[in-house]
């Protein structure tokens, strides 16, 4: 089946939001068996919104589209499509009831055109939305190549997302006819390029019956193994694959499935009953804000340093100021200390350290803005390296906090850690 | 002018790559006073690629189009629009002869295909690209409307940029009429939801004069002004209106332009030559992340202490065991004591602290998920206050961190810091 995507709002016309539900619903699609040939996004305007819908299912069985779900008076979607259909708008007395909880649970007066988001398209399905005030919804109507159908979700990327997975997938999957089925297995991968993983496993299996998806969402590479065709072999057709696949990507492969760096640290750490403390310079705490993104982290992280100035460095880390004055803030040495001064003060199993020029100010020609040292000190001892990275600050703080999580995750597995992130480009 | 952007690309519609063309393109039109009514994006399919041009054309003036001129077979938007404008591919000489001697300065075999990027649609103004071997192209054509205009580029962001700012936008600035202009000016606001704030300005400014468009990228609500017309008055009325809005937000309203929680804070405290230091538990290092994300943050910064352990409050932040005994970890005592302890451990101007329970465990009838305690020691004393919050982990943490910062920004700016947020109960 065809699919299509719409995306609604000002903000994205206007080139002030960069719009990444597209994308993200793009990828969902394929990874469900459905193609994507079209996607469109149009402004906050009725007679745009709706030509867009009636664009698009000229050319798709099937639309999916987000915003225009707020309460305010340039969110237009839900009016526009009833009108569209040719249908009243009902309000959904559970929905409207909801808000007003929503409202009364904050102490707060509603404003009365929030119960605008209890209405819907008579004859619509109601998404349920667990994270926000708006639900979705979805409708269905009839046409010379069969029924067609339209999917609304609010513009919230989280909340999007939250109804792509608990709401809209099952449903599309019921929608596929039975024989035609897809089963992938995904792999992260972290510290090599996209075209050098391409070229890794080309011709890892057979191109016309194993279609493989790279995508970057920096710093990780995710590389999708799709198998298509009758359910009866098709588990072992993708376990078949995702062998050959793995084989090919040996260490830079860092878990398998939805998995983020964190998420895999957390749950090695977990599994063994350590702990971890960080000392942070040019990460500026996000490491131990990745750290702590994890549900349960209490039970692994104890805590950490930003220690952005020499004098916390010495005063909180114990840092020597000798060694300070001999290879300066930005060095293997100084970020040893730091991960043993971090780890002594807490008492954890790991300290892991960073300290390094994010830039865009603060570089030189002898340790040039991106240089990051990275340090871990741990049961089997201390490990050090000096890496030159590159890109604006956000950029390099961001790789810095990857390789320092991978550090933890190859120490925590027995690996020497800085053999992470040769990043070939 | 309406106009309107296709990008073109199999890799967008797999959502494999995140366009950013297309966000790039629709701020340059913004910003030169060009309408953009639609955005589509196609794969390479012939029949899509033609379907995407035509229907753009029936709503637009100018489309802009991005991908599609390389070498390969799925390179297609140049046949396509030549065949869209019943006009025969004609080889340019110069191009031909500029792709062969680019190949041979690397000493390789030109592969023949390349060749191909010498072809334009009959009447096309070639645009030429400094930086890659495909150029660009623009024609135009009649219709009822007037004329028609078409641009295209190569996909590739480097090159797009280029021939946007070298050839596109000084040709789009000629075809401008020179009675019609744009002018919009930002606010940022917190702590106000966005139906609230539409009420709040709704009656503030004529409608049909004055465009207001809202923006919630959470934590922050952003509102931008715009007026169109004449270029004359355009900024008298702008300002107008701008003023009417200003005195509407209020204290909601925490900086104006294209400005973030922590560039504000990070200005007012490097304006007022003032320090800071941070003691997160919940938010887990999110507001030092967010405090040294901006360039230039480490003459403000010195640096914070992630204290997840009721060990490192005490150890590395004074935190008084009675008092953790007595009100426990998450309390506004608690908080005030971290804050004091992270001030006077680093000397920093303002001790910041955030204490609390991000979920989804932890919880108790009395402290509940989204309990969120925060404190700030500064020059005039010491401030806390109690948060009931909502939402999943990830959500706690960003809102959190947005009042702790705003709890900076308003006692930098001699403000009552627990005045923040009429999101709390």
């Amino acid at each position: 089946m065809r699919a299509a995507i719409l995306s609604t709002g000002d903000e994205l016309t206007t080139g002030r939001t960069l719009d990444t539900n597209a994308n993200y619903i793009a990828d969902q699609l394929l990874a469900n068996g459905f193609e994507v040939v079209a996607m469109m996004t149009v402004g906050d305007y009725p007679e745009r919104i709706e030509t867009a819908w009636r664009t698009l299912f000229e050319q798709a069985e099937i639309v999916i589209g987000t915003g225009g779900l707020g309460p305010t008076a340039d969110d237009l979607t839900t009016e526009t499509v009833a009108r569209m259909l040719g249908v009243p708008l009902i309000s959904d007395q559970a929905t409207a009831n909801k808000i007003r909880g929503f409202f009364e649970a904050m102490g707060r007066q509603m404003p009365a055109n929030n119960l605008k988001q209890a209405l819907f398209p008579e004859g619509a399905t109601i998404l349920e939305n667990d994270m926000g005030t708006a639900p979705g919804f979805r409708f269905q109507f009839p046409s010379p190549r069969g029924a067609l159908h339209g999917v609304v979700m609010p513009g919230v990327p989280r909340e999007m997302k939250h109804l792509m997975a608990d709401r809209v997938l099952p449903w599309l999957q019921a929608l596929r006819s039975a024989d035609e089925a897809w089963r992938s297995h995904t792999f992260q991968t972290f510290g090599i390029s996209e075209s050098a993983l391409d070229e890794m496993v080309a011709d890892a299996v057979d191109p016309t019956a194993v279609r493989l998806a790279f995508r970057a969402a920096f710093p990780q590479i995710s590389l999708r193994v799709t198998v298509q065709g009758h359910p009866g072999d098709l588990e072992a057709r993708l376990a078949g694959a995702a062998a050959a696949i793995r084989e090919r990507l040996g260490e830079y492969c860092y878990a398998e499935g939805d998995m983020t760096m964190e998420g895999e640290v957390g749950r090695l750490l977990a599994a063994g009953g350590a702990t971890i403390a960080v000392a942070e310079s040019c990460t500026g705490g996000l490491v131990a804000h990745r750290l702590t993104n994890i549900a349960g982290s209490s039970a692994y992280v104890l805590g950490g340093v930003v220690a952005y100035s020499n004098e916390i460095k010495q005063s909180a880390l114990g840092v020597d100021a000798a060694t300070l004055a001999r290879h300066g803030a930005v060095s293997t040495e100084v970020a040893e200390e730091m991960a043993r001064g971090v780890r002594r003060a807490t008492g954890a199993d790991y300290g892991l350290a960073t300290t390094g020029i994010a830039g865009p100010g603060g570089g030189s020609a002898e340790k040039p803005v991106g240089t990051v040292c990275i340090a871990i000190d741990g049961p089997s001892g201390a490990h050090s390296h000096r890496y030159q990275l590159w890109g604006n600050r956000e950029w390099v703080k961001l790789l810095a906090s990857q390789i320092a999580l991978d550090w933890v995750r190859r120490a925590v597995l027995g690996q020497d850690p800085s053999a992470s992130a040769v990043l070939r480009r």
